[in-house]
């Protein structure tokens, strides 16, 4: 079987990692791509490594009424604007895999607070489901509305699930340290993202403030049974793709590494894109780039419990995760088209 | 069906490549890898990414008579060093795919000649068939032992085959600069090749003379049909992969462009992995980063002749065209596990 | 005694690359600066490295009638825009060095065939002289308008004038193959030169046809005192700064490369910025990185005569250029500001 | 005035970074090199960037007892191994800056715990000072042997030294997240430091623990008046230079941050390279690189207290901190030949 799929902003880098998991995935057929600024344009005249594999026109989205129906449509709009189109899509029967911040809050207030735009589906955002499928699988199976989690979140979820549900973890202790790579920044030209401005240098970014940083909060608080407050800065380091992310914090109470090392063992037993790493080794991003693997790494500095994760932004942590969430709404093998090792070296 | 394989060598960046290839392959089957430095570790110690996909512990070739017998063994072994283990297998009944540059000439005193080593194998050279398998196919259907060609080779071969074939080129006039990336230097650490001294920077090395110089002359003028002589110069730039060719030759007489690239499509007409680009347009290493894809652009500036081409020094410049050798040899689809597009970003 | 100077688009690359050897230049007083995008802004808000050295705030250029008169300024800005400033600067009667290719050809109709507009200021370019100090030291020194050569031009000229200047090279038959950093492009946002876009590739642009091969070719003619016509490719590598070029070339009859390389020696004793290469030894990037040096290697390839050249494109190719020619405009020893090494690692 | 000045180690980067300081330098002379690796070789064979710089032969330390006297020496040999030769030469006479960290402890049995190696000097540890010229200046000035202090150290101490003083940190509270380029490991070559495996990734090290913590943790004590202990994970991002160091701390007690950046002013009022930045600015490793600047940053995450600190790990983190102390100890104005703006860009 094959669901007919297409995707809004295909022209990004997320739309172009999506175009590149799901050209050789068996039960995909891609029927449409919209791009604003490359509209008219054949998609492997944009993206010339996709030349000989898929040979479609991408279209504006002012079109989006003259589309085929799709089983699916994944969106890759900005936040703000994903929204409208998402709604539309689904008044027409169309499941959505929305990637854009817009529907990861149930509630519109926090999500104005955030994003400094109303938010004009305020019933939809109800049931929407956060796409976390290590935890979320179950819900996401049904779900006509998968909000796909942020590249930060989904990298800190994972390394702290299995303790804070265990509620081990002081929740005010939590700070959070992410190292990210350029392509999470979008492919808009940017005076800051230049190779030249970006190359051999290192900086801080959000350190007052981060869109993710209440995402996070509300999904670990979501896990813990409690309210979680935690730091969060991102940081931009020049690579191309992946998150490492190093989380320090405070146990309520003693633990052996060892105990800890067998709650993530067992918390993610059925978790293939989770790997935890052996006592005494951290992950580095080149074992997850352009895959959809989280790995993590746990230890101890002295009393401090130090979490070290890495994902790819753009696999993981956005087109990949989606494609895995693809795989549990349309019943497919949850790993379908991302059983790949790590690009190398 | 699935074959048996072994790897020489695998812990270099070649045995890496060739690892991640034949993992998902469906019609194959690693049994053994060796390694001398890392002997007595599992392949995902010593390559993290692959954790979850193989999990064979590497062995010292020095135990080779102990190992069982496979189908067919990939040597990644150094020049001068690869011909002894090869013919040991070759002895056995093995299909060898030879990846370094041992058995890449007939003529064993051209090969002293050039790497200074006495050539210990001297029948098995001549029944050694050069693995370029959009030209030899049929030879390498057959073959026991394919020498896999050079990266540079490669790039150079495919630039120049349909023009050098049709007889269009003035040979004395070929002028070749290839720009590669760290890669194709090998994994052992080596002070001009650490971060800091290769990164910020660039440098043409082998102005004077480089190994794959006379491969190229010898195999160009089989095509030819005449003695070729050329220029090549060699540089490094500071990515990791893939090798960017750009030649300038004089043609016999004026040819139109569009004539040309007519030629071009023609000739390449059955080769999957040779991708012509559209006149105007030349190509980037970007689109075949990790892939089996040669990428070809050809174009005038005044009367000169400019062919630029790009493919990934480990991928169709190694393991790549070995793996397509192999489906070759065994009558597996030829692209059997070669068919994704290139990395991006 | 102090000179007070003022620079034309001071916030691109080139402009601050100006700024830099300024400050610490003990004849220099530097006066204005000008910005479209960042006016009003202190210059060390938009460049934080100069933070405690500058202190002064950006104007816009349509305010040119009220500054103050300065003894000479730098013009960074564009092609083609360039020239208008250029001219009401010398009507008030200061000394301008051009670093756009306005005045880099004394033939009106040739700049308007390569740049698409129509020369405003024809007789200005007449009196305008090409600022290599290498080899026009007497006519810069007395100069109202200094044209700053273009960067790959210098790399060419200074690579090939001994032997170009002695008639040894066949003019056909010359190659220029050049690997370029991205600082080079300019700092305006484009798409291809956003960080994940230009890392980790390499491509050729400019094969049919690039602004500066006629520079180059003018200027070679003059030298050789005939016409020369010449093969140019520049390629973009993923590095910051710099420019690696290697030309490929026949003699017109055979000749000792130590003769050769005598020959350099002497065309160049007087330089302290060209540095000849021992025989055998080639540049890299990193020798002259953030420096006015242009380091040249020489040798053959059986019987091609091979160049190597490496200089900083906003170094020696551009602001180091530009302050030498200061230097010998206003009488200061020559290589003040400029005697520093190679940035490394 | 011109001291004579010798470096043991010449060869690594620390010793290059000395080298290219020292030579503009004008009240320095060098006179003897030592690098065992390179021995016999001129200093700009082994660095052609100093090419027309400097002329003198690396000799191998065994014949330090032959080499001329000189007033300072610098030591850039490897911890453990730099002690016996420091010690050899302040019993000549000479003076000694020491760049390993084998006098930054008064307390041998620390030294052993941490460098596992027994101290054999024990006396001069206790004359040693700590090379902090922001803070110990007046010590340095009268110093026989100066330990300069860890790039790590030298960022965090920077970063917390006003807020430390102060007394308004937690002490349990910090923590300490440095991403550092790759120059800081040494030139050795190292399998880990290979382009290929350092370029596109990230990764931490010293999760569990790193040489310098203690280091850190002694020298916040002695600012604090009391003990201090914290968390410092270094990570390793692929740049080549540079270091940027992000602290999460406790305050006592609520204070304004425009109260904290005046008490940062205050304190480095009279210290030319710290820059603090503008609220609501953090700096980047841009600003800094090549230079003897740390620029820092302040801001708060909720009640989190913030600091981002930037420095060259070859620059202030060791060469050039290296420099200023000479300075200090020689009478020399404080910043000769540390006054240039980062490498931009």
């Amino acid at each position: 079987m094959k669901i007919r799929v297409g995707i809004l902003g295909a022209t990004g880098y997320t739309g172009a990692e999506l175009a590149r998991l799901l050209i050789p995935h068996p039960n995909v057929e891609i029927v449409w791509l919209t791009s604003e600024k490359f509209s008219g344009q054949k998609i492997y005249e944009v993206f010339p490594q996709f030349n000989k594999f898929i040979d479609i026109k991408c279209s504006s989205i002012s079109k989006l009424k003259s589309f085929e129906n799709v089983d699916l449509a994944f969106s890759c709009l900005p936040n703000g604007k994903s929204m409208h189109f998402v709604e539309r899509l689904i008044q027409k029967g169309t499941r959505v895999i929305d990637i854009s911040a817009d529907f990861r809050f149930r509630d519109h207030g926090e999500y104005k607070n955030i994003y400094k735009v109303e938010h004009s589906c305020k019933d939809l955002l109800k049931s929407a489901v956060y796409g976390l499928p290590e935890i979320y699988k179950g819900k996401i199976k049904d779900a006509t509305l998968v909000a796909n989690p942020g590249c930060y979140s989904s990298s800190v979820i994972y390394g702290l699930a299995p303790v804070i549900t265990d509620k081990l973890i002081e929740h005010g202790s939590i700070k959070i340290d992410s190292k990210a790579g350029l392509a999470g920044a979008g492919r808009a030209p940017v005076l800051e993202h230049q190779f030249s401005e970006s190359n051999e240098t290192a900086l801080a970014f959000g350190v007052d403030k981060h869109d993710q940083k209440t995402e996070m909060e509300k999904q670990l608080s979501i896990l813990s049974g409690g309210p979680v407050k935690l730091t969060f800065v991102p940081h931009r380091i020049p690579v191309n793709r992946g998150i490492l992310t190093t989380i320090y914090s405070d146990l309520k109470r003693p633990v052996l590494i060892e105990r800890l090392w067998e709650l993530y063992l067992q918390f993610y037993k059925e978790s293939y894109s989770i790997r935890i790493c052996n006592l005494g080794k951290y992950p580095s991003l080149k074992s997850v780039r352009f895959t959809n693997f989280c790995d993590i790494g746990i230890g101890f500095q002295d009393d401090v419990y130090i979490t070290v994760i890495t994902l790819d932004n753009l696999g993981k942590g956005a087109a990949g995760q989606a494609i895995q969430n693809m795989n549990i709404m349309f019943g497919f093998p949850e790993q379908e088209g991302l059983t790949i090792p790590g690009m190398y070296p």
